[in-house]
């Protein structure tokens, strides 16, 4: 019955710029929310909205129910976890981590097997999509872990996101899938840079070339979004912080010396991201990698 | 008058793969085609539909008429242009050399002067599209050259293809753009395939994943049909033959050595293309470089 | 009085092929050791020469004294420096820690900072040279550290190498070194293979090419020996385990990403060290990455 | 006889940097000069000191004779060979002609095919060392070609080297070996760039690190000079072009394309060449090449 499910209480760790609208996401869809933030300022919005604030990290969760975490990385995720008296004691047998942080798929092995011996279950669900996207409820969440909590987990997630890619039992996966994500996209950021400033060399007009690019091969919001940026060199407001690019490019590299699968191009996105990092451009968006571009060039 | 323009000879010389799909979508247009390839075989079917067969690259030419070439590379087209009695001395004045391979820019820069001193003008015109996308008249069309050979060749370049993108003046111009969308192509192609095998030593269903990204943040041609052909390590038809990539990587480096633009992804993918030929891959599609990461990884 | 140094006891942690003949040079300079290992079996050699065996690490230290480690990485030093009632501890005020490993400068520096808090002094001591150089006292000592420290350990380090380099008081100094010195020997070897496999398929007698280098423009140990070997195309036996260079390539990358320095170079060796582990030659001599370059090249 | 060898008059064409010292030195041994520049008032000096001057290059030929070239790059060497009434017409049969430049293997091979229809033999023999070295007769030589030709080099080509290295037959060999001898120059001037960086960032002295690689494994004219330019950032005068060292790294990897062997390595070396051309480093020292790293961690 979906008036039951309604009235279940729902745990949610870390307001950040994605986890508040996410979080405002739940409540919308009809979840009572439990919420916890390091920085409890951040929660009086969505205590305005209903929430009930836990002062404690362990106070949102029920014995069997679901917890929420949207973390900035493994540490922080493993912290919250590995605290004695955390969430996951509380939670118990029966009860469902959802985490939706961006971290290494051997946390998340980790984290599933310490879960596993207080009989709480893991569901990786890394999200893709900026604060905007998940304020929109257009995330694109992708899914692993144990298949019942995954069945029990996916109606609340449908709340959040436009679509829900499921990857099966191992609790790693889904975060191997993001990890391939934002590398994909981190190479289709240096890539677009290196072709514009050939053209830019060659007096083409970038405005022209980035839109023919998303207009055929390439019609889809990667290029197309990031093709625009680039093309009009404009690198503010900051979408996603070139350092949390770094931060995810070295899980992929991590990833991938653990599996020993050598990925030269994430070696190269690793040195290219490191550079503007070292350049001062930590907070800039990750677009502003392509100021590297330009200026071993000889330009800017 | 439409019937006035019908009743252009239009001559067209290279009836490769390519070519020839071309050539006859310009006869179903109306056009009436004087055709040359070197292998005059090859022409026998559009000369079954119509096309005379010329026994001399310069005697397709009219005066003051348009040539196309679709030829293999650089060197090809600049044989059949600065050979005595060549085509562009049959143009002569008003005459236009329509130039759909892709080529360097800097050789398009020096047929463009070669001909000004013929009266004749040189319109770039590179095409991105496979045979198929050749005979579904869904190319699309870079240009760049002269104002008005442009303007004269834009209603005959209009029957070949799904869109004309011009851009301008410079007689490079639309082969550096040219250069650029294959260049991202192969860069989406490397990390692609590093990004499957990083899924695959994690054990993911590398379709679930190609599908995913196909659906969501790289909903284009390009992710879709070589992360499909990648998940499923399949490598045959070769759509496009590796070497041939490997040549227009190449280009593209040199036009970036030319214009001092170091472009370390297209060095990469040098070295990647360079170890698939070396292996013996020349002839297969140039999505087999995906083979280069799974050795690498100690795989197949 | 040199009599009066020799009366020192020595404690020494670990063993292994590097431990043993440097413990053994320590013995025969005059001073007395108390060693441990964690396979006691391993210490049965030195017993008999005159060591004294300790059952538990802590047992080698006396106050005040002088304990060495020689261990295998940077988790091995810090567990046996951190365990309760660790040999830190036995030290005391007064005491010294000579840290021989290759470990990274961060991990050097905060075992300084741990030591200080028990009054004992960290003096890292990297050595360059393998096995047989190390029996034969021709190693090369980095050093770094207090500067009290350095005077008394400088002495005794001479027992065990042909020269000593002091790089000042960081802690972590004589580690980045250290770093340094084997990315550049890693760098080499790559560079080294790269080269002979273009002039293998150009038919030119590799030991002539090898030879020639070797006594022209690299008269030095690195690129004769392993000019030599490469050429040879002989990896073993085992020198260096590729497996251990892979790890201080690692150290050298983050290091230097905590500096925010990028090295390309080094990003490069990464992903060929790698591959060579992910090809099953992980416990191979580390020239046995030279078999990639061949294998990229369509040999062997 | 050696007196009778004395008698014998050698033709030499190009009088720059490297040749005119080195055509000193085949005079200071006694053999008889004709030569030509360009620039005839290079030959000043060698028409001082007894050097006859010819107008134009085939008039430095004897019928038979040995005539020495030293030109800037293949092009300056395949122009002198192929003119109409070229020295090599005027050698014919039994004529040799030594060529010093660094070109590329396929060009001597080339010019070696071309030679062989006039009767003329290729002696290919680039030399390793700076004008400093060739006016000190302290070049390296290295030396391939037909066998007979060879032995009659030999001896004149020892009055300008301390040390000649005989690759064999083929004619592309010694310039194999010198392309191969370039690039792990430059390719070690990178490594050694780059880990001085990071030793900068630790706040090591970079001197006493430069003199320590220099003194121990690296203790070779190579790390050492170099070595000691980079630590003390000293990029003037210009020992060597840095504009000349990205057309020997060019060389390499083209080589190296026509013999499908990927280079890695050399890829590296082209963008960062290429990078420090574009930033207006062409004339300096290629050891400028070392600011890239600076400026790539955000130094100067």
């Amino acid at each position: 019955m979906e008036g039951t499910i309604m009235e279940e209480i729902i745990g949610f760790i870390g307001l950040g710029n994605m986890g508040a609208p996410i979080a405002a996401n739940l409540m919308q869809a009809g979840y009572r929310l439990k919420v916890y933030n390091r920085t409890a300022s951040k929660a009086a919005r969505l205590v305005d909205q209903g929430a009930s604030l836990a002062s404690r990290p362990s106070d949102v969760a029920e014995p069997g129910g679901i917890v929420f975490t949207m973390l900035a990385d493994d540490r922080a995720v493993e912290e919250v976890c590995f605290e004695p008296n955390s969430f996951i004691e509380s939670l118990g047998p029966g009860g469902i981590h959802v985490s939706l942080s961006t971290i290494a798929p051997a946390t998340a092995r980790g984290l599933a097997d310490h879960h596993a011996k207080h009989g709480v279950a893991y569901v990786a669900s890394p999200v893709f999509g900026r604060p905007e996207a998940a304020a929109a409820k257009r995330l694109w969440v992708c899914m692993s872990g144990s298949s019942s909590a995954r069945e029990r987990a996916k109606p609340i997630l449908n709340a959040i996101g436009q679509g829900i890619f499921d990857f099966g039992e191992d609790p790693g996966a889904a975060n191997v899938v993001k990890l391939c994500g934002n590398f994909l996209i981190a190479a289709a950021i240096e890539a677009l840079a290196e072709s514009l400033v050939l053209a830019e060399k060659n007096g083409v007009a970038l405005k022209d070339l980035a839109e023919m690019l998303g207009k055929t091969l390439f019609s889809c919001p990667v290029y197309q979004g990031y093709g625009k940026q680039i093309a009009a060199q404009q690198f503010e407001p900051t979408g996603f912080r070139l350092a949390l690019g770094f931060k995810d490019i070295n899980l992929a590299l991590q990833t991938a010396a653990l599996n020993s699968v050598p990925m030269p191009t994430a070696s190269l996105l690793h040195d290219r991201w490191l550079a503007a990092i070292a350049k001062g451009r930590a907070d800039m968006d990750w677009t502003a990698v392509a100021l590297n571009v330009a200026e071993d060039a000889g330009l800017r």
